[in-house]
């Protein structure tokens, strides 16, 4: 099955991070995956929200936006309403955060990551959680420098997304144009050593073999360390 | 592991479902699991949103909703704002039903499932997908009496939840307090011969081994078919 | 004046009580009114609005809301703004209550009572009234049990809903499809005995003669004592 | 029982009216009742709302609002959310002028009183019936003499508020400091021949006799006629 | 260039100014600028917003709204959501008032200065400034002879409006038609020796040449001083 | 009076302009001047809102959209709601642009301006301006080349902010902390050859002298030609 980019199934779209990009947040990353273009910045303050407990806990949540003009057509802002796919992968996401942080080593703040999608094809929510963990990272680490975290508290981790085009053909890293074609597609988000951390899927109109679905799961536990490493190598620190 | 309820881990709690229940609804059905309830009803009417062609297919959405007092302390109605998470559950049960039902079958109309949940003890979205596959099942087959539809358009499906507690300690159907406690929770949607339709799973506060993650997803998957069997003799429907 | 169910004219339909219907709520009851059907609970929290000295006086609201498919055809869920309708119901609902309640008795406390209409075909208020009635009956039932309550602090009272249709012809309790076609509508809600808790009238489009409209405030007062009584028998607690 | 203004416990305070205050409205009054002060327009444009049948019937609805220094301490403005109370009037006024209007005489259009209240001392409604009926009367008969109405659709109708403050004390006209204190109110809208058009009262905080309900009832219908006449006389009109 | 009401290119229409309109505010006005009609209100309580100090400085805010029938045809009232017109004449008006008055001779107290609309014939700004000028000044007034405001804190300014229509042609003090055929427009707020305070101005689809700029201002600077005046006039008070 | 970045009185900060930088939008560019950045992109669809006569006029509009973290602290979302500073800037923004354009070029077509502010250090709205003229000036410069438009329809303008900090101490192109301290700011919308589009001006707790005022308008109009150069050389595309 040939790729319009001439990738191979497996293969990811060229990575692109640009750690720091803005110039107030705690910790930032604008992070390019081909065409898709998220900046993730993370903001750090004092207290929590009233269901957590401010000496036993922090806590993290994620926002999630797209610029209007993202997409190939201008897509309206939410201004008014807040739309479910929003709502849904802002959700995702802040799971994903959250699974991935010891937030009781941020006892008495709040973490917030906000992932603005400036340019949208497709794997918004990879490039969101890629540029967040590296944004995070850069967060933490000046916490650590500052002397107010003591312990390293976040995993090691990363995401990516795989489609399913009927029979045996699995792509990794789906444009926006393979996505809307997929029988099926999953997000998997997992540390470097291969434990899950959240993943979602399902068919588009039909559902999938079981054997389809763990090569699926499998090809994407394996790309993952590789995306872990070059977030890395962006924000200059050594994996552990 | 011994559950309050007496229950084996991977036993179900006792599912009850009354077609029906409604008077004007074109199907509907009260699935009580445990003590979770939640009235299912199917509306079909003619016209579908502008994103599909009148001719070639039909729609189908969902709509999810908790009285305020289906919980132990009384939730706030969502009158004015939509909750993320209401969000996230229809958007989930939506997605479901489309790749369950044959939409070109229903060509020019929409379907809406409406998961009004009386009272809430963990499962409701399992809750949800049982009783909206029974209702639809009822609407359809009221459609195939009438004429108006040829051939079988839905799958056989069914859903189910688990829990991981740590180690190798999976639990099948969870309670509301159950699911408090669990360190990763998984939804598996799939047919009654095994397909994935939605899966949805991710740890709280810990990555979750692949080998556990397997397990879950194999255990969820053996006890679905039974399910199904169960809502096919509350509608008095053979199986095919 | 012939009715389609076949009864006389100031014949109620036959009144269904459950007590107890829901697990969570401090009080609650499933009230069906021929196909009407209303599960009312009462949630008794600590705390009063602003407007209210927590040490004098107790506060009382009152929630109503349509499921989708309890009318013949679907009506849209209320997610973004709250309807005149609903907001007048709820409104007529709350005054009745507080009315019949000595809110002195509950000092400090906010009684909030939800009716959730899971089918209408008429009268949707009145088993909101008697359903709320029986909900709140055996939550202050459990208080006094508890010894949380001293004195009994509950009006025994009730509500039926009557039409009138042109020159002397009056009708009670009235299907959807009857009030449709009145010329006029009386809600009443009174106590026991005979004293007025709460009336709302009008013409739908022409006015009432006076000696009609007495008739038809007599009607109304004189089969309220028989649904108290109903109520009664249903939660098992003798009249006063 | 003394008033504070030196008044009879039936007479109603001071009633003037300014026919044609805005310049712009097809009718329009400035009502003031002592020192309530309403003003009232009527706008009548072409077309109706979806559940009016355009040829063979018009429309009317109302629309309610306090200014925000209308009360005595400053009311926040309802931008973004319509108050419960606020719907309630102007439910009220709505059906109210539709059971006085034929509004089949004004097939294919759509009248809306507004009614806004510049101050506010008790009464706000029944100024807004006053003046919303003179302001109509005043569009009406511009499309008499402009031939677009030919027979006169409007009843000759006015409205009155009471109060009871305990025994035998039943007041007239309540201003805001006795409504405060009133143990219950009834607002009474009929025609001036004495025939029903809307009435809504109710107990705050404890039932009513039925003997004093219907001396409020008998009080309120015997002042109405002396209002209509007064409107009359203001836009310079004959009784019929 | 001649107007239809007849008056010279840089004369005001008539401005009448009844002050103490209202019975309840701290300062009332009702401004009538031709037949532009604005009810002005000031409201003076304690606490300020979190973003000023309390003991060293006061807040003032602005609301502006239109009636539905101030209008030629009706407008919609902005129950739901603020347009964007409002927002920016409140924020206009706001910035003006502030700029006006020393807050810190009222250190701890919010202002609130409520414009509203019953007719609009253009200049609904400037009479907003006259108007709540002459409220303001009678509020600050009480508070002086109260003994709770030591040293006057309010400059002596006001406002006008001015158009071009092409070449050397500018009209002072628009009517709602002039405005729209207006090729540019300028509102001018000052204080009465010169000073600028706001000044608000664009071209309406052409630019302005920088001469004929500068003469809008100069004939709007010109006029003020009898402007306010005029106020001070209406509320007894002789100019500084 | 020095600068905290060594800039004279009247020296704008570096001025920074990459076109093409969204891959969709029909024109866009990323502006930064000093360390305010801003994406301005232009959406070009057919069809005119219902004002606009579409074979007359075009049509354009602006949005205007902070990130949140933007600014030095997290500025909430406007999700929900719309802030009054918004709707202001976005209204000039709109403004400006349209008189600029000369519509009856673009009949039938509705030009959308987005302004997304990725960091703010003060004059977003003047980056706005810049950014959108040379996204406005690409999209309608593809126009041209498809054959799609005729005539040049856009005027050559820019923008300028400048403050008064007291006496004669006037500076151009404030950063955030300047602007926090300036006794009044004043915004310059101008063309090349000094004719005014918008003026918007005011003192921020004191009046400004017009001596002041005119000479801020000047510096501003003098200024605008070097920033209208600077657009043009990053587009590549000479002056008229």
């Amino acid at each position: 099955m040939n790729r319009k980019d001439g990738r191979g199934p497996l293969e990811m779209r060229p990575l692109v991070i640009t750690p720091n990009y803005n110039a107030f947040a705690e910790g930032s990353a604008l992070v390019e995956l081909g065409q898709t273009r998220v900046l993730a910045t993370v903001s750090i303050t004092d207290g929590v929200p009233r269901h957590v407990h401010p000496r036993r806990s922090g806590w993290l949540m994620c926002e999630y936006s797209l610029l209007p003009r993202a997409t190939p057509t201008r897509t309206q802002r939410e201004r008014f309403k807040l739309g479910g796919r929003t709502q849904e992968v802002q959700r995702f996401l802040g799971r994903a955060f959250r699974a991935a942080l010891d937030l009781k080593a941020l006892a008495g703040k709040t973490v917030i990551v906000d992932a603005d999608v400036l340019q949208a094809d497709g794997g918004t929510r990879v490039a969101s959680i890629l540029g967040g963990y590296a944004a995070l990272f850069l967060a933490l680490d000046r916490m650590v420098r500052d002397g107010t975290l003591d312990d390293w508290p976040l995993l090691e981790f990363g995401a990516v997304s795989l489609g399913w085009f009927g029979e045996d053909r699995v792509l990794l890293d789906l444009t926006a144009i393979e996505d809307e074609n997929a029988w099926a597609d999953l997000t998997v988000v997992a540390t470097r050593d291969g434990e899950l951390i959240e993943i979602h899927g399902g068919g588009e109109g039909r559902p999938v073999p079981r054997a389809v679905y763990e090569r699926m799961v499998a090809a994407g536990l394996e790309v993952i360390p590789s995306l872990v490493a070059a977030v890395h190598r962006a924000v200059s620190k050594p994996l552990s």
